[in-house]
């Protein structure tokens, strides 16, 4: 039983005011709130167990790297991988992103070769191309959505010819809210020889995932947006992939040996973990981990349909408001703009006098933005915490908004 | 006034007993303890105060911006920047070496071109040299240390030839304590075009720094050896360096504008910091770095000179002990090694065992280990917190160590 008043209250943020009225947090496409046991970890590991990790023999040391270590099957676990060795911990998606275009990409992608990429990408899933663009003249071959927001997974395999070397597809778009049939595109890739990365930023937080029913090659997750600390994050990297791949960052941790003219790398997954990690973040990314395995991801999942069902509802009430992706079993994320000249920024302002936190703006998603003919939109995104009353609030601050502006 | 029993008691950790005894911290070189302050500051961060940046126009995400976005001034006063505009947020020094070998050198260095480095760098300031080496053909010039473990600046500016395109260094030995003379270098450096990039993982540390009056080109520092969070940190970047650079990571925040076929990038230092930050973390690193300010670089400096003078005449009181650099002037860090076949990692179980939390390993210095003839050492570091009773705990474990093995 999903008792989400019961659940709200792990949440010691949520209980605050703004502005003289309660919180009402939905800007969780940006970032989620943390729950109370992620929290007391940080502290815990700070005030009692804090050590540098690996490379240590000490008590505290061993701990905190017992500690760490465990996240990576925390990790698998959640995502469904086989082998926690296919788990790479990152500072988040962009990262993650990035070591996949700089440690497998670079090196292997030539003028002319392509990569497959939907039109509404977050940045973090399109600058790094764009670098392989300007730098070794890569091509980048875009996919357009429906009318509606929806992503023909036909459309995304179509694009795919001899000379695609990677399709980067988002799992679940932080704009319209649109999940993407990963599986599907995987399997038709993966049949021509073609990688696949899975931009898991949304997805992974609002649906069960199993890479290996995926069928994908990358898949990245950013922990601040699956309820745990800033900076933590992971990539999980099929281990064919892993083992084509060069080093993305050097330093401690990565190598075997090193020489004044000789060096040697760590294996996988160390060999693309350079440096001290986020060693107290990551701790507590495996407790926000293990926070949602308890609550059940299909319960999370479920719970933020109904949510998705009644703001639907709620804003379609709305004449003047104007909602961007109304895709078939779309997440809950409401992207939206106002009939007339009220500026998105100017929205959100309102809403935040009345308490309600949403987003505005591009949302990082550029190619998006032109395809819609928008240059900003506010976005109210949902996360497992709120609730029905709290639509009601969003609906009552939009009213107030196009009172004002209408 | 420096009160250390008084400071001692703003870093919970350090009333905690380890294997029944008092812990006795000496692993300050790998990762230093949090006072109080940052440890509340970051709590507070998740629990009262916590949402994504920049892009956000709400109550919460106006303030997460403002207390993130001030730490750049605090980073700046900290290092004696001109201008905060020079500070780059990172995870640490490792990221801030390989932003400055990827976005600065990569595209800059050719084959035969030359990096002049001292034999003692930690490997976060030579790998990234390595594969500049590997992948450009960089040649890599190293400066041995003399027998004390000093290095003349002189051997360094000798080094420097028509072909040298950077000089990195280090500003402070992890594994010998030797302070490197960065200024002489950097002025002769610099009038020979050549940039200078100073690894300031522990410089920074233990001694005040001032980036105008060392000279050089790139400052790089870690958070969490600073008393900051994990996955904290930043590097100054001169300005005219700045605009050498590409960017390293691609992701949200570092753009101006993306399109389908086309991208601008947003000015330094943004342009160089891609996706959602280490909020928290970088939160927590201002408040450590008021902290230490608050006790001024220079107070912390003479209390661990006085620890240094005082672990020197204990240690050299040993006559079965080893230590490895004897630099004038050199840092309160100790490595050593036991006559007789203890190895590193045995004796620091010993220690561990007394309470006492030393490092024992290469410290990720290979190419120091190799130049010693060592495969390992252990290391005791001290912080500003420590005091001279327990260099006393430490020389009683090393004896029975010495009584176990000798």
């Amino acid at each position: 039983m999903y008792d989400v008043m019961k659940i709200r209250e792990d949440f010691p943020i949520l209980s605050r005011q703004v502005n003289g009225r309660p919180l009402v947090y939905l800007d969780n496409g940006a970032s989620a709130q943390k729950p109370k046991v992620v929290i007391d970890a940080v502290t815990r590991a700070y005030s009692e167990e804090y050590s540098n990790v690996h490379r240590g023999l000490h008590y505290l040391s061993n701990l905190a790297t017992d500690k760490y270590e465990s996240v990576r099957g925390t990790v698998a676990r959640f995502l469904g991988a086989r082998d926690e060795e296919e788990v790479v911990f990152t500072t988040g998606s962009t990262m993650g992103i990035n070591l996949v275009a700089y440690g497998w990409a670079m090196p292997r992608l030539q003028a002319g070769d392509e990569i497959v990429l939907s039109v509404m990408e977050h940045h973090a899933n399109i600058v790094p191309w764009h670098f392989l663009r300007e730098r070794l003249g890569v091509v980048l071959k875009w996919v357009d959505v429906d009318a509606v927001g929806a992503l023909d997974p036909q459309k995304v395999i179509d694009a795919i010819t001899p000379r695609t070397k990677l399709v980067a597809i988002t799992h679940l778009s932080n704009v319209l809210g649109t999940v993407v049939d990963v599986k599907t595109i995987s399997a038709a890739a993966r049949a021509q020889g073609v990688p696949v990365l899975v931009d898991g930023s949304q997805g992974a937080v609002h649906m069960p995932v199993n890479v290996e029913d995926l069928g994908c090659d990358f898949y990245a997750v950013t922990g601040h947006k699956l309820y745990g600390p800033s900076g933590s994050g992971a990539i999980w990297i099929r281990r064919a992939r892993m083992d084509e791949m060069i080093p993305f960052m050097g330093g401690g941790d990565m190598i075997r040996e090193v020489h004044k003219d000789q060096i040697t790398y760590a294996d996988p997954p160390m060999k693309f973990e350079a440096g001290t990690p986020g060693i107290v973040s990551q701790i507590g990314l495996g407790v926000a981990l293990d926070y949602l395995m308890d609550l059940g991801m299909e319960n999370v999942a479920a719970h933020e349909a109904k949510i998705a069902a009644y703001a639907r509802d709620r804003l379609d009430g709305l004449n003047w408001l104007n909602v961007q992706g109304k895709a078939p079993g779309k997440a809950a994320i409401f992207s939206f703009t106002l009939d007339g000249a009220a500026h998105a920024h100017d929205i959100s302002t309102i809403l935040d006098k009345k308490g309600v936190a949403v987003r505005a703006g591009h949302h990082c998603a550029g190619p998006l933005m032109d395809h819609l003919g928008l240059t900003a939109t506010c976005r109210a995104s949902f996360g497992l915490y709120n609730t029905e009353a709290e639509v009601d609030a969003l609906v009552e601050a939009l009213d107030l908004a196009h009172e004002l502006f209408g």
